[in-house]
């Protein structure tokens, strides 16, 4: 039990050593623990990018792990942070619409105010709650220690504004939400959204000025340098273009307007 | 045996959590895999790059390492992914030459395309098969798995058409075939090759318009702003500016012709 | 013991498959070694902010921890590899100052130079000494080997001259000595420094150009896109632009002068 998985979701920048502070902290309190980064390139201080990504990635690891986010403008403010349990897996984040997207899908079971300093690093400084916070009660909590210690319960989480699709009898409206390394514009409208929607000729897929016609399975399905849309490997509708970056080639980005007509 | 290595190649990008996704996967079959990153900055479906990768870096891993690479933007058509074991090694990768470089050295003792679905995830996406096909079978593998459980044998690999060097008798002609984060200008010509070559002022050195006399043996050997040749530490011909990047100074990257002469 | 943690901090670059090749070196000996990455972004053979990250990132780990570090511009030449424990800790690293931080808080106790080649690679290259030195040694360090067997010992490590702050009655000046990756202008002022100076308007604080007043907790204390002092996370002086990148916005980096005055 005491090798259990700690995740680590920062937007420190993949250069910054403040993670690896971080791990030193963790590893001096619970040696055992397996520490897994999933990225530290959330763009600085953008909560939306960050609980998108703990929604896409958290739920591939084995629901023991504790999924740590450090995405926090607030720190030393008065927004709490806390312990969360959704859908059976363990978070520790600020209190600040990072875990609110894992919300959307289902209601946490359990929320714990991290207010019980015994756990914390002895001295605790206003700017970097990630290490001297998150980081022992991540560990501690990895050696076993019951969630409750942690301080108070809550009720709710803050929640945020997510831009939801409108899907229409013919028509289906979105947007970009995030672009992948490869430049590819990933959306908000979903394989379940797209049922029933004809994936041949008949289907224009507008992006901001750009367009394109019909569902495509794969990149290696049309020819470099073709635009095309598909279902990517997060179950979102995406536009590619093959062999490129559609970001740069078509100049879009996280929230350009995504219309698909039939 | 189950805390077995294994490490990973790609070109998504150090920032992109896509790599995380795939680590999930591999804990969730495997809690006691070691995982390794190699590198995920391979240039975007730079196949070429990857397997000068692979070649340089495997070999300094234990034998019962497991090699996954992923760069692969033929994903979900007909290219195959494939299992192969060479000098001892294994192997995980799609079959589009980004194994020809160790191939070249050595021939497969070895390979199994990836055909039985058994050890896949369940869902398997069109556009991610590092997650969802090698992550769980390189998770596998690292469990014990025998490799003729995953699929039907094959007899070869993909090869790629790799530029040699000319070996004249007063003349060597190669190119640059990569160029590390200091800038250094790295060749395909080995220290093999230049055995007998004289290593004084007669041997004059060429990359693109830039001229340089004689072999050295390290970087601090001669003054800062001093355009250099040395053998590297990967065995290879390298072009160095002493405490800066010969790259950018000499506006020179991968494919320059270089030429020896004495 | 054989568990034991070996940390890495190089100016290699994140994308660079150098680390990674350190890394198989070690398993390859020491499969049971705990491999962390401080950073791999200090900034080319800049050894001062080597220097400065190992100094501020190194005490949060446990003390039997094995910090290799390797910036290493005069690699293959006079330079000596060495072993040095400075307050309870083991560092690895080229005697050309990178240490120099760390023994500016304390003597170190122990300075051995690696000359015994009994523990290094059979073949050693002239430009890849963290590979073929000091990752074997680090391996065979972290398995029990003890230091005295790695070769002479020494009296002093090299030394660098760093900046010092200068205290006057009512005036403090130092300078910028690093920029986090939030754009956080990092200098060389202690809070130590600043017992009894006052933190309300009276306070000056110029850098460069640039001029606020007063000292805050932490940076959401003040709206977005204002100037602001703080002491950070690691317990110096800070200049910060609320939910910005201060380096970016004033123009200013490693080496602007500070003046605090009152």
């Amino acid at each position: 039990m005491s090798r259990r998985i700690i995740t680590l979701t920062t937007d420190f920048g993949t250069s910054s050593p403040y993670v690896a502070a971080m791990k030193g902290v963790m590893l001096s309190i619970n040696p055992e623990a397996l520490l897994v980064d999933i990225t530290h390139d959330v763009p600085p201080q953008d909560i939306r990018r960050g609980a998108l990504v703990l929604e896409e990635i958290c739920p591939h690891y084995p629901t023991e792990a504790i999924h740590v986010a450090v995405v926090d403008p607030g720190v030393g403010t008065k927004r709490e942070l806390i312990f969360a349990e959704i859908s059976g897996r363990t978070y520790l984040a600020p209190d600040n619409g990072l875990l609110s997207r894992l919300a959307l899908r289902a209601q946490p079971s359990r929320i714990v105010a991290l207010t019980d300093s015994s756990f914390w690093r002895k001295q605790v400084s206003a700017t970097f709650h990630g290490r001297d916070i998150l980081a022992p009660v991540a560990a501690h909590l990895s050696k076993g220690l019951p969630p409750e210690r942690l301080g108070e319960p809550r009720e709710r989480l803050v929640a945020l504004d997510w831009p939801e699709c409108e899907v229409m009898p013919q028509k289906i409206s979105g947007e970009v939400t995030s672009v992948d390394s490869f430049g590819n514009l990933i959306t908000n409208i979903t394989a379940e959204q797209l049922k029933g929607v004809p994936t041949g000729e008949e289907l224009s897929v507008r992006c901001g000025e750009h367009e394109t016609a019909g569902l495509f399975r794969t990149y290696g399905d049309q020819p470099e340098m073709t635009l095309i849309a598909l279902v990517g490997s997060s179950g979102k509708l995406e536009l590619a273009i093959v062999g490129e970056s559609a970001a740069a080639m078509l100049g879009e980005g996280v929230g350009a307007p995504v219309t698909l007509k039939w």
